[in-house]
């Protein structure tokens, strides 16, 4: 059991009829219900809160911190995106989804632009494993479908992913990498790209399975925190 | 201009009037004149010579041995197998085709058993650039098309790519990692997928020019060779 | 608790009176108790057993492979090699220590000749944490040291690593990349330098903790096999 | 022959004696003169310059920014240092010394707190390569010494290098990875440690020779530029 808190700005879903209508309860709902059933402790925290929910208490009790975003990167405060950061650094997990791809946390870490081509054009995903090994895999196919979403296509100005997990085909002729390991400090990182606020990707059991999977990697493993200053040491005997 | 040495089974040319149309005086000569209009020395091999065409003195004047086979994986003789992987670990490049990924160097090489699924169905591909900072992308667009091909499709069974070049897409609904960097000594070794005996990939201006960069970035860099034992030292002072 | 083989060519301990000293019941022994109080469910299988004590049934019912080897690397026969090497595409994980570098598994996995330079001097080694992030290094400080072992220096003919978790410090001016994680198809393999037949390196507690994270880490996660032969598939719907 | 800007913060070689003594005309001018003896064409640019002298026309022309930097971390403009890494993105190579390992661009780059061990010793510092195949290492030997220098010793808080080069061993026994490659964008990064400015580690040949083989590895390769918007894209045929 990971201790988790589903991160949600929360606007579309209380302003747009489409998206209340997949998501009346707002994404973070589906996604916590999801991973409860499947065994975690999951909280909630939005961008309307004090602190954005995010307080130095909760992520210090954060085991996991799983993000959506869609569109309101410049909203987030960037004292608590160093706290998300520092937390990250001294081993939380961190899974961002989809469009959180340009959430500032995400492209803090990894010091790129992070952008990528996109259409919105309810086309055919299937999202192929290229890792079996991985962790993050177990109990999956070889691929899954997501029938119906917004293409996310190359190039995808990231670093170099430490483990490609995922890799997606779409109907209209573009592939992605879908699912990408990090390491930031002790902190794992796990960006996976299914997910729409007008389709009903994080109703599919399977996109809830990868993330049951991904919460349990991204869990700390050491306990050990990273210093933001250098340290002066003595010679060693 | 890069000394390189196309080797070529040269075997389906010889015997199959389908693959005998396509490339006459085999796979190897339309590889070699492709580099060679490209700026580069070329010589070839085939199976059939003595050594297979590659003695220690061929190999020992060869930066990058481009590397066909497609069925005749073991008649390749263990000895010629044991030459090339050393000259690899003493700086020779390594440019396997197609599959060539199920040859006895590369799967030495790999260390793993490089299955993957296929389909032989006449059906486009289109090859993405995933590492647009890659020497091996130079002057390509982000994605090129191969317009009938077989279909190779992942679980691709070798380890992580030390760089992840290319990531193609096919019709059918499949994705496979098709152009993958690999270390081994001080060798360089680029994997790359498209090719075929019975379609024209090889005429194709723009799969020979990723071949033109592939073997541009396999040349040996360092002149540093990798011993085959261990080595008793003194301490340092 | 993790279902452990320890491997052994078990030949020093009952024929050099220095080794039986250190090791009186054979290296597999004290690797065995140290695993088995921490935790974990040990079997031990030697060279002279009927396949090397690692017979199918063995092997399957094996999380993970330990391996001790100095001398024997020609006398493993290569029918076992195979039968281990699958088992590690299958998911086994494998941890060779120290002179294990030169093992018939272990140089098949790599695809390289895994040299290294040395020197029997009876000197200090201080193993430090490159990757705090790594579950291998819980509970750790940041080094230890191991008051008197065999030097192992660098160039160690290996791929780079996928995780590099510790480097040696060496008294005599080496260092060494002394903790490599690998994956090979589906099966983790970390290797783990320090340890000696003539000191008793294997005696110590911290070295013993090292490689109870390692069997953690390195027993199956995804109950996936890999084939070694090619799939024909159908088009995707 | 590959055009280089070099810059420092040119503080305390104008205001510590000790500093002077050692680099009389600033370190940026020893550096430059050491690459322009190796064929380059090299400017150079400091802190008190309008713009830091990094004005979009000078970082247009620069294929490599080398950067020294010890203690005005604060100083540099955020919008120079956007420039700086945006050019980066574009494919400028980036060669951060020693200190500079806490710079604004560097630790934007690697997203991570970028913290080290260190001690200012006057000790002595042995660097070995620990992968002989990368072109930094060309022509150099196993190791080599710089005789007194700052110890900087690990945990180093960067994401794992997409290459390791150099890894050093020092007289009070820590080591450090002293040679990282990284990519972003398709911009090329080299962090090397050895340097200091009361140490006239510059003034070595061999660290001269480094810092030649990295400007030339860094240079842009594919002329492509990345970009910092998502783009919506059609369909393919």
């Amino acid at each position: 059991m990971v201790s988790v808190t589903v991160w949600n700005e929360f606007l579309e879903e209380q302003t747009n009829d489409e998206v209340a209508s997949v998501y009346p309860d707002g994404i973070h709902e589906v996604l916590a219900a999801g991973l409860r059933e499947r065994g975690h402790e999951v909280r909630t925290a939005t961008l309307e809160e004090p602190d954005h929910g995010l307080t130095p208490e909760v992520l210090e009790e954060t085991d996991v911190l799983v993000w959506w975003e869609h569109r309101a990167h410049e909203d987030v405060d960037d004292e608590v995106v160093d706290r998300v950061c520092q937390q990250i650094y001294d081993g939380m997990g961190f899974v961002p989804l989809h469009s959180a791809h340009f959430s500032k946390p995400f492209k803090r870490l990894m010091g790129t632009p992070c952008s990528l081509n996109y259409r919105e054009s309810r086309e055919r995903e299937r999202v192929w494993t290229v890792d079996p090994s991985h962790p993050i895999t177990a109990g999956l196919n070889d691929s899954f479908v997501i029938p119906e979403t917004e293409m996310y296509g190359e190039p995808f100005a990231v670093p170099e992913p430490e483990q490609l997990v995922f890799v997606s085909w779409f109907e209209g002729g573009e592939v992605f990498r879908s699912g990408c390991c990090y390491t930031r400090g002790t902190g794992r990182i796990f960006y996976f790209r299914p997910g729409h606020e007008t389709y009903p990707v994080y109703h599919e059991d399977v996109v809830l399975d990868v993330l049951d999977n991904a919460v349990d990697w991204a869990a700390p493993r050491t306990e050990r925190s990273v210093s933001t200053e250098n340290s002066s040491v003595e010679p060693r005997e």
